[in-house]
């Protein structure tokens, strides 16, 4: 089986600090992560459910693809990461069957990550992300310390407005 | 943090056995579950990921709301069900919050897991399912035979046109 653990379920959301005090409130979630995705246009922010994360993302260009997602729909689901082993041989494989991409070869995503997106098109209506993190496993047997993300260090307890050491230099 | 995991993504589908073969040929998925919800209007199968599973719900009836989904949207992602260690606690203290509902009691759902929808409305867009499993561990810390569905027998090569011990008699 290709895909290793759900990574991430990716959310449009209009007001990042908004929604993270929405999880905060109702589900005590804490944030994990916040970068800023320049080359995606949004703002994010993880918070970390099991071996996943719960992804929040705010557009901050009117032509991120997560801004037209919002326009065309509202809020709501808008990606799902898949973990793999091999983005790269995973994506090779996938495009040899037919299946239409979004990014013909892997890139820098989230947390330093090399991903791809899949086609909606291609994969039954649902905008897929393959995701390739070296510092979770992906023999599908979870349960030890590598399944926490990269440079990382818990107690997690930081908020957006208290981060300061994240990518998007907040 | 009262999510524990994400137990399942739900992907809404026209044709289930349509779709397990494209998870099946694009990322060698296999079916670890099938099921008929009449209270639901669905038939599902269920593809585990790591800790998680990927849940494809095809209709049985027009008035299922799976059904209503695909009309207005089309295929694509339907609903995330995240693990909780106790759905009646849980939907209890959010409806206190003034979250509102779908079910106002936990009903019996998938696996025969004690689940609870909640409102879109009220929880930025996206229809959230609660889900009880009192075969999976409810600490965060996966990685043991719990993780595996109550009444599935690894190995877990069964395929929708093979399974004879299915709750929906197939």
């Amino acid at each position: 089986m290709r895909l290793r653990r759900i990574d991430h379920v990716g959310y449009a959301v209009t007001d990042l600090d908004e929604a993270v005090e929405h999880h905060r409130r109702l589900y005590g979630a804490v944030v994990t992560h916040t970068e800023t995705i320049e080359r995606d246009g949004v703002r994010e922010a993880l918070l970390a459910v099991g071996e996943s994360f719960l992804q929040l993302l705010e557009p901050i260009r009117d032509d991120s693809p997560v801004a037209t997602f919002l326009r065309r729909h509202g809020p709501g689901v808008h990606h799902v990461g898949y973990g793999v082993a091999d983005v790269t041989a995973t994506l090779r494989d996938l495009r040899a069957e037919g299946i239409r991409v979004v990014d013909e070869v892997p890139r820098h995503g989230s947390r330093g990550c090399l991903v791809a997106f899949l086609h909606p098109k291609s994969t039954m209506g649902a905008l897929i992300e393959l995701v390739e993190d070296p510092s979770r496993p992906t023999d599908g047997i979870p349960g030890d310390a590598r399944l926490r993300p990269r440079g990382l260090t818990p107690p997690l307890h930081r908020t957006l407005g208290t981060a300061s050491r994240d990518a998007d230099g907040g």
